[in-house]
């Protein structure tokens, strides 16, 4: 197995741009007649599935990696789950690498059961990373590293959040600053043991478009480790915040962008130009207008194909 | 539908007892017969699903609640999570509360799809409580408060946990002591808010039994917030490191044991006395042990019927 770093970067080379597409279907918001029974959790699970392997069919040629949202597949309970494995499946046979977004963290072999659950791609799930909350301390990320390691997969702890409550207990001020920073030191130190031969390591860290302050601060206090920058678009974040996640060779972050992309059908100019008829359309058109943006405004756009 | 810590005060009461039954369901530690195609994720799900009722039948007569770990069904994919609801609705056919175990959160809207998908006994999931983590900030925890008011739900926010690195960052030092007790502070508030009749409300906390100073502290400053406490016996907490977590009147405080119960056939005594064979009978025997201990040593012993 290549360290997942390596596999990521390829990626992000060979698609030209760092988006991330987020797969978060929610049944109020699916295009027109994908969604017959929306009482029926079967059902709305097979929608959901439908739509996102129409979303990753609209994207496959266009981006690295898409990152399901765990949450709106659990709300539809084990057919939903069901329809996760499905996305999962499928964005890999059309090559994408899938980063599922389920903020998991545990103690021990608790940690351990969740890291052989999802990381990398002969687990039963099958993602090639996963996203992790650090609350529980240095240990409970002890397991996902050594699966990270074993199997060729990643894992990206939240540092920063982007939502407006985060800072409630990621900023609380101790003597090394904000307890952000003491994790971003953690990842940091995580990131550099697992490094490979670029300069990136197997876990990187979440941190919010929204603060772009604290995504320069934290780009400089984590140079080995990847960003995932959620944020951007629907919550507010613009390619100039997402700017300073970059190293000076565009690499070092990928920008998730989810309702702003995969709905793009219900918001202008998309809704105009296509209508729900051509959802699909939409989406790609929102995503290669995602793409000129980072590659217009961020070091990003050293990646486009010349 | 009755606020869910009046349910809980009415199940503790009727049960005597605070002991919550952790389903930890293992592969390499079921009892032998039960599991006999260990490769495939169906067969192991299917096991999983067979032992864990079969501990419910154990112990449904002599405890409140369980609480299903969902990292060790999530490990066997989609039919890991069949066998999880199968197990949750058991277990309520049981007249056992259901507190999840699965420690998730996330922001906004995302955040309501986990309340909504877990939270009630309408819910997809049917928990009657869940576990969930903070690191995303008191705005995070507001979907669950809400869906838990709505549903005659609960949760249980981790604040201080049993593993020997929780400390890296729920210890971080600042104006308002470790990170823990400004987390504190944040359940204490909403658990006033969700108040009912009782002191208690909707919001509890977790606090591990393996730090018995920080456990006493984190009664005292979260009167209202019921607490649930990991890290008895095979953690090494005991019956007198739990003590300071009741209220006067041994009430406030559930106990989790998972291994020390629903392994009890494969240590002793249980192993001599009751063998693999009779293994539901050693979990029903360390049930009652530990119902002995916590009677004898915390104020829990007033619950028991005279």
């Amino acid at each position: 197995m290549p360290p997942f770093i390596e596999t990521l970067i390829a990626a992000v080379r060979r698609a030209g741009n760092p988006v991330l597409v987020g797969l978060d279907p929610r049944a109020d918001s699916l295009p027109k007649g994908l969604l017959t029974a929306p009482n029926d959790p079967a059902a709305v699970a097979r929608a959901f599935q439908n739509f996102c392997c129409g979303v990753i069919d609209a994207v496959a040629t266009r981006v690295a990696a898409v990152k399901p949202q765990a949450a709106f597949f659990e709300q539809y309970g084990p057919p939903g789950m069901t329809a996760l494995h499905e996305v999962i499946q499928y964005a890999r046979q059309k090559e994408l690498l899938v980063i599922l977004d389920g903020k998991r963290n545990d103690i021990g072999t608790t940690a351990a059961a969740y890291a052989e659950a999802y990381l990398g791609r002969e687990s039963v799930w099958g993602a090639d990373a996963l996203t992790v909350s650090p609350y529980l301390g240095d240990d409970s990320l002890e397991p996902f590293v050594t699966r990270a390691k074993e199997s060729g997969s990643g894992i990206f702890v939240l540092v920063k959040t982007s939502n407006p409550g985060g800072g409630a207990f990621q900023d609380y001020a101790g003597a090394e600053g904000p307890l952000y920073r003491r994790v971003a030191a953690c990842v940091e130190r995580l990131a550099r043991e697992t490094e490979s031969m670029h300069r990136y390591g197997a876990v990187g860290a979440v941190v919010g478009a929204t603060y772009p302050e604290q995504l320069a601060e934290l780009r400089s206090a984590m140079p080995q480790a990847w960003l995932l920058i959620p944020g951007f678009g629907a919550q507010g974040g613009s390619a100039e915040d997402v700017a300073a996640g970059f190293d000076s060779e565009g690499l070092g972050a990928i920008v998730n962008n989810s309702r702003g992309l995969i709905f793009a059908h219900a918001r202008e100019p998309y809704r105009s130009r296509f209508g729900a008829s051509r959802w699909q359309d939409a989406v790609a058109a929102a995503t290669a207008d995602m793409i000129d943006q980072l590659a217009a405004h961020t070091p990003a756009g050293q990646l486009r194909p010349h």
